[in-house]
């Protein structure tokens, strides 16, 4: 419907998830009024992701350099690695504050019906990293739902002739939330991993 | 949280209208594992945006050269101009079919509490186009909401003088909609406007 590269612009940014038609032409009206600076730096950014950005030789975080950042840090217990899907996962987990050992980023979960086998996930490697037995503890922290608890049986069967401690995050009724609101799954989960309170 | 190039595109992406920092995120990730090639056309989108577009020397819609396409086409009618506040109302009419005039795109409307007065808009572009005579008939499609309804009222009273028809698009019920969920004003302003209908 518009002249040449306002349409390019357009049809481009509808291209990418959560972005519709709608707020596709939103986004281009407001670039067209915006300071070129700023889109000079979008643009900028955006070119630099695909060059400079690329994948942990050991772990497959998204990393700056050969290692990631958390790889190189010596700071951090070597003795426990958490592998996860994504990392997006790594850092919703370094918010928490709650782990001081190294990743994994699997780069997804084993899916049978998107296609997504063992092999095409990075669980080989995983292997290799605790051939040293470095490491003594693993941490399954895929997601809580059936291509990521599939994952994590999975792991577990691979990993238990090694004699590590494997462990997986505990699922149950999310902080803040009303009991009445949540799902029978999240709540038989809650049931099934329920504490003894000390007095 | 994330590396540098990384937290910079969802940082740059988060900038952009209707985008939070959960959908940049999303993005960005989409972006690092997307093909170079769809990321690159991306990219040329976005810097041609700022470098070839340009605004109509006579209507002020968005266009490829000194004047938009339909300024140029000599099959439009010389003798209206609807005169709207974007460039996205032009596409809108434009997808009705209904109109074979011209444009005038006054860049938004009167709006003292956000500090944009007639001199901020394309006015005084618009009266100069209506010197010649030549234009009979000026079609008033700014919003239907407070600052549309002054910024036409406001042009009505400049043109009054000139002796050209000046007209309004209809307010009334939204086509396809239910009369009960109607607000009050649209309501009021159908009952306003009410047709005999002819048997």
């Amino acid at each position: 419907m518009y002249e040449g590269v306002v349409q390019d612009v357009i049809d481009e940014l509808g291209q990418l998830p959560g972005i519709g038609p709608k707020s596709a032409q939103r986004i281009a009206f407001h670039l067209l009024a915006a300071d070129p600076a700023d889109v000079r730096r979008l643009v900028n950014a955006l070119t630099e992701l695909k060059e400079k950005v690329q994948f942990c030789r050991t772990c497959f975080n998204v990393a700056q350099s050969e290692l990631c950042r958390i790889c190189v840090d010596p700071r951090r217990d070597q003795t426990s690695i958490c592998v996860v899907e994504e990392s997006k996962d790594v850092v919703a987990i370094e918010r928490t504050r709650e782990f001081r050992g190294r990743y994994h980023v699997l780069g997804g979960a084993i899916n049978p019906i998107g296609g997504v086998g063992p092999d095409d996930l990075h669980i080989r490697e995983l292997i290799a990293r605790l051939a040293d037995g470095a490491v003594t503890e693993i941490i399954l922290a895929t997601d809580p739902n059936t291509e990521g608890e599939v994952t994590a049986s999975y792991l577990a069967r691979q990993i238990a002739p090694m004699g590590l401690t494997v462990t997986r995050l505990a699922s149950g009724l999310p902080m803040g939330g009303d009991l009445e609101w949540a799902d029978e799954v999240t709540l038989g989960r809650a049931f099934e991993g329920r504490r003894i309170v000390n007095a």
